[in-house]
């Protein structure tokens, strides 16, 4: 599949429009102009991140990730490739997808309604926390590779940089609050910063969080202390 | 299956006791301790209520839906019987669980990650009113029974009596929050409430709602407004 360029989201498209609109009139800009960066919300539906030894041993040797669609933070990527996981009930999730580039360790990310149906009892973690979480068993075209552990749900978190940190008024490890509007509206407690100057301002919310409230290109949001 | 004797929700439980406790105490009443009865949040699973005419359809000539487990609200059930439901795209749901008894019209619940799996777009709805919204196919051992509509996505709601919605300040129609704890606590905003004298107090929300918070028994839960 060719890569194609990414269309920046609706969030960045307003945002700037916003900005441009409030600057061309004259007016002080409001709260929500006057944030460094646009708000992305965005969904991560199940995936899994793996190491270069389990691509290998999945997809066969010598084997790299490749791209099928890059991702909001930079670098990041849905890779073509993807497996099938087996659960402890022996169901299995088909084309469960790898995200890239590879990492040091393995860890499959599931929204509870997914663990339910596979029979998995997974803990709630902040990605890379996997001392003692579930295992399983991933099965690719080349071969089958085992995890002894790294089956989570992930914590709802939100990536920033240290200026997007500075405008919220928090500090990495601190939990904000998200409020999704709409018809069937909710406010999402505990979303975890996580400040580096390499993040763009993005939440990440699976899809149970994202279900729930029907998260839409035009909800609106709102992240706050 | 035998029906057996359902033992009491745990927050009916609590409720009494904490009512006992302060009353052996001789101190006054907490807020939580004063509501007239305790609240209940229970998570409606993907379902289906059917008319009789579509349960003969299904099940045979005569057929009555029989008693699974009796549910919180008096007089209602879930049946033994089980329908599958085939979606748009030929995907089915098999073992779609009946609610009975029976009603007037034909209706299936499902959570929206129900729906995206089975590529079904779907509205959401207050219960019964499913004119406009997509239909589908149910499969039981006697034969199909064909929906025109009936596929929602039912809204949270509260179910409550008079003197409940007297103590939380609300009328039939109006909206409430809830507010559910915990490492991925949550706030639902936009929670129906249907007031009538028959109704025990009990939250309806779905599985995508429950499981974008991990609602267990010891989850805290508020109701306001």
């Amino acid at each position: 599949m060719a890569v194609s360029t990414p269309t920046p989201p609706r969030a960045v498209v307003e945002h700037l429009v916003r900005q441009a609109v409030y600057q061309r009139l004259g007016k002080p800009l409001p709260k929500l102009a006057t944030a460094p960066n646009p708000l992305i919300v965005n969904v991560s539906a199940r995936h899994c991140h793996v190491t270069q030894e389990a691509v290998e041993q999945l997809f066969g040797k010598g084997r790299q990730l490749t791209v099928h669609k890059w991702l909001y933070q930079e670098g990041q990527f849905a890779a073509n490739e993807t497996v099938t996981l087996i659960g402890p009930r022996s169901r299995v999730i088909s084309n469960l997808r790898i995200l890239g580039p590879c990492r040091t360790l393995n860890q499959v990310e599931l929204a509870y309604t997914d663990a339910i149906a596979l029979g998995f009892d997974i803990p709630l973690r902040h990605s890379g926390n996997i001392k003692g979480t579930p295992g399983c068993m991933l099965m690719g075209p080349a071969g089958f590779f085992e995890m002894s552990e790294g089956v989570i749900r992930a914590a709802r978190h939100a990536h920033m940089s240290p200026k997007d940190a500075e405008h919220y008024g928090v500090k990495p490890g601190d939990f904000m609050k998200l409020k999704l509007g709409g018809e069937c509206g909710l406010i999402l407690d505990r979303m975890l910063c996580r400040v580096d100057p390499a993040f763009k301002l993005e939440v990440h919310i699976d899809t149970d969080e994202g279900n729930a409230c029907n998260l839409q290109p035009e909800t609106p949001c709102e992240l706050f202390k």
